[in-house]
């Protein structure tokens, strides 16, 4: 029922709301807000979820990109002829929409949200991690002071944003997160840590990736080496593969499983949050839940332009299709969100990175932009320049918080707020900065796009909240352009040309094999 | 002499050369390599530079990009036409070749290859530098265990990329960046410092940068609640305004001035380098700038495609101009340059994200590329899925190290070197990696082109030669595309505008406004 398919009655219906779209006028900016008093009202919208106290929640300002009523409703129509309804009701039911590889995607079931059984199963695996972290928070394990979190991609990349987000005041368990398989992240770690009380968590979905598997033992190395009796007896396992966990050697009580239709850039709703619970606090993770359910919510129960990430994903669709933006820029001008674009762009680049629909047609026109990004002020004084002056439209959000992380002089806070907006502004107004007004070099196009996130606070709801609409806005974006986000095929071949290397085997280019000669290394 | 102007002919010479360009044939990666059994050698070049013991340099190896010797040939004539030999020379012998400001850019002269008198300058600069480095390692100011060093944009990027390589088995003086105004980022530098043998250094070219000056000022208050009874006693000034140093309080002694001609983000050379050579020692920060020497007289000394930096440059001018890529991409496969993308984010971001000419004409066509990237084997994990699936060309640059810079097992290196090169060879060659090879959804178009540079080890002169690499390319592609890449006039808008807001005045859109409002500000 969700699927687009090849029917020639559902492909007409896309080609010509694509169609109607292309042929729309593309007025600046500044026409429209000439011509539409109301647009900032039309195009900026709050969206609650619980918070620390009471409620949080944040503001999205679409009102300076070039989304207008004639662009949404268009986009309205290309959402229907792309039975965006069906196919989120796939999503959220637990259909195995994952066509490639013939599973479901069941992220929001461990929000609460999906196949009754999954969520049933998700909320077991709550409960088991659950006790794990108390009876550790409570000295079962002895005194842990550490935790080397071994994890890479989406193992790794939730876990060390949630900490950075949300440990700044303190953890209660100091999270070492390991993914690289250059030694040198594991020294990182080691000199960090103290191996009395040191734990080590192994994530990995398959319980096979090379990095993570290497990178564990050589911890399990080190934890020997400075006087640990039994090692493995530190070892918490989260993984998709429970029993290859504990042929590895893990101890099945410290085995957390999730399930495998949970995606790896998903996980960190599931078991892979164990560094988050343990460092940050059982009702912190439970918080972050909360504020990406409150989102799923409104996913599941809004329509058209009113759903905020589908609104989000008509503006990517508009710059990356139409407007032929390679790229989307996200700044957050938060310390706390440091490492939301890296997360951003696994979420986004790993799951429309594709050339091919879900029926193996390729794809007419881009799919994903390249999301980069960094935190604010400090882009300011290193790549805004491009985004003024330089010759390649970049759509830009911006993402705030209105209360302060810090408890510095206000100054620094509201300096920093105001640079966040006055970018946004003068991205949109342009202008020219001479004393006459006419040095070319001095001169700003304007009619440059940017949105703004403004969040009441940066607290492990609204964190959450900001993933799960993320995830959705990526969601939204794949079924507007008939691909698969849930497959990630992209990343075998790279992985099997590394594996002949070592092997011997293989056929490689003049380039290749010199580079493995001069590195010492044999084809 | 260097100036292309707007004489007639020279301009219609840049025109026919880009012409001769873009009317070349295009093939494929593969079928580049079947036409030309020397294309590895005509290709791949190694560099040398003084190394830690006795010599070292690296491989760059660019037979997996699209250049080939018409290609080359065609981009000497663009270089010719375009005067490259002038301007380099006049680069290099500290003319006023930053036309919209007037003056000369001298970070070569802080390499020892400039003007006399800016070379005297420079070497006199590092002397006092030097000096105090030494006094203050020697305990001239008490027990100094720690730095938190106050800069953003240039003035931050290179110390924390530095420090980043090479303190990583322990400093001197462990260094704290501090960038951003958010207050978050000073209390993290606070949390991990003891203020009782901290110094703090502020780094300001201009001595009025409002995030930096904000931060230093708390940085001083700290100072002072936490029983440092001279807080200004404990500052160090680097800037090209000693004067304003002087009168915010820091004693002359301990500014370090460097000259008004040092860009921002080509600043490490000058006094914005104290803190690497507090953190690491003034031997590190010398071999830095011999690295440096070494690429800098490769440059002065080399023509046409035989010039690295320059052939680099017509490789970014192929994919950017040519083959319409809006971004590159750099990968380093070693934690050392884990901060080296962001680093080249702003160098050439900043240095080339123009839209006109250095006589004020638009540029036809894109000038800087988005430079985005991170490190391998993570991004493996996260984002070449779109590298290799994606719609979207992006060259991709990777760099790795033969020597190991961890002491654990041998695989870690191995795995890490062996999977790089496999990136390489697998976005190269395509292929499909379903059982019966026909699968859609497993197919790799291939033809996709990246660059390596293979490194001997990461020592400290390395990373200056690499880093005086990236400011040569980035200058080429700056020839090369007719602009000047010395200004930064694209952050001036946004400053203006913030500054607006905090006076009350200026005229914003609804927007703004409504987010000043939600934030409790006011316009």
């Amino acid at each position: 029922m969700w699927r687009v398919g090849k029917e020639f009655n559902v492909n007409v219906a896309v080609r010509k709301a694509w169609d109607a779209i292309e042929a729309l006028q593309q007025p600046t900016l500044g026409q429209l807000f000439t011509a539409d008093p109301d647009r900032l009202g039309k195009l900026s919208a709050r969206l609650d979820w619980p918070g620390s106290e009471d409620m949080g929640g944040a503001i999205f300002d679409w009102s300076k990109t070039h989304l207008d009523d004639d662009v949404l409703a268009a986009f309205e129509a290309l959402a229907d002829a792309s039975d965006f309804a069906g196919r989120r009701a796939a999503l959220l039911s637990g259909a195995a929409i994952n066509v490639t590889e013939g599973r479901a995607a069941e992220h929001t079931a461990q929000r609460g949200i999906g196949a009754e059984a999954s969520v049933e199963e998700a909320a077991e695996f709550h409960h088991r991690m659950h006790l794990l972290v108390d009876a550790i928070h409570r000295g079962a394990l002895g005194e842990i002071r550490h935790l080397i979190h071994i994890g890479i991609g989406g193992s790794a990349l939730g876990p060390k944003l949630a900490i950075d987000a949300l440990a700044r005041d303190g953890a209660l368990v100091e999270v070492h997160v390991v993914s690289n398989i250059d030694g040198l992240a594991l020294e990182e770690a080691f000199a960090a840590a103290d191996p009395a009380t040191t734990m080590v968590a192994v994530a990995s979905k398959t319980f096979t990736t090379i990095e993570t598997m290497t990178n564990a033992a050589s911890a399990l190395d080190w934890l020997k080496e400075n006087g640990v009796v039994d090692p493995y007896g530190r070892v918490v396992a989260l993984t998709a593969a429970p029993d290859k966990a504990v042929e590895w050697g893990v101890d099945e009580t410290r085995v957390l499983p999730f399930s495998e239709s949970v995606g790896g850039r998903y996980s960190l709703w599931s078991s892979i949050g164990f560094p988050i619970a343990l460092g940050v606090g059982w009702e912190a993770f439970d918080a972050m839940l909360a504020g990406a359910h409150a989102v799923d919510v409104h996913f599941r129960d809004t329509d058209g332009r009113a759903n905020l990430p589908l609104r989000a994903a008509f503006a990517d669709q508009l710059y990356t299709r139409v407007r032929g933006c390679q790229t989307r820029a996200v700044f957050a001008y938060d310390e706390r969100l440091k490492l939301f674009p890296d997360y951003l762009q696994q979420l986004e680049m790993e799951s429309n990175g594709k050339r091919v629909t879900f029926d193996g047609e390729p794809v007419e026109g881009a799919t994903a932009p390249i999301t980069w990004g960094g935190v604010g002020t400090d882009g300011q004084h290193a790549v805004f320049q491009l985004l003024h002056q330089g010759t390649v439209e970049v759509p830009v959000d911006f993402i705030a918080s209105v209360a302060p992380g810090d408890a510095l002089d206000p100054a620094h806070h509201a300096i920093l707020l105001t640079n966040c907006f006055a970018q946004g502004a003068a991205l949109m107004a342009g202008g020219n900065m001479s004393a006459d007004g006419k040095d070319p070099a001095r001169a700003f196009p304007g009619d440059r796009p940017s949105a703004t996130i403004l969040c009441d606070d940066i607290d492990a709801a609204t964190l959450g909240a900001l993933i799960a609409f993320h995830e959705h806005r990526t969601f939204a974006n794949a079924v507007l352009l008939g691909i698969n986000p849930f497959d990630q095929f992209g990343v075998e071949l790279g992985k099997k040309m590394a594996k002949d290397i070592e092997a011997g085997g293989g056929d490689f280019d003049p380039s290749t094999r010199a580079l493995l000669e001069a590195a010492g290394l044999s084809a």
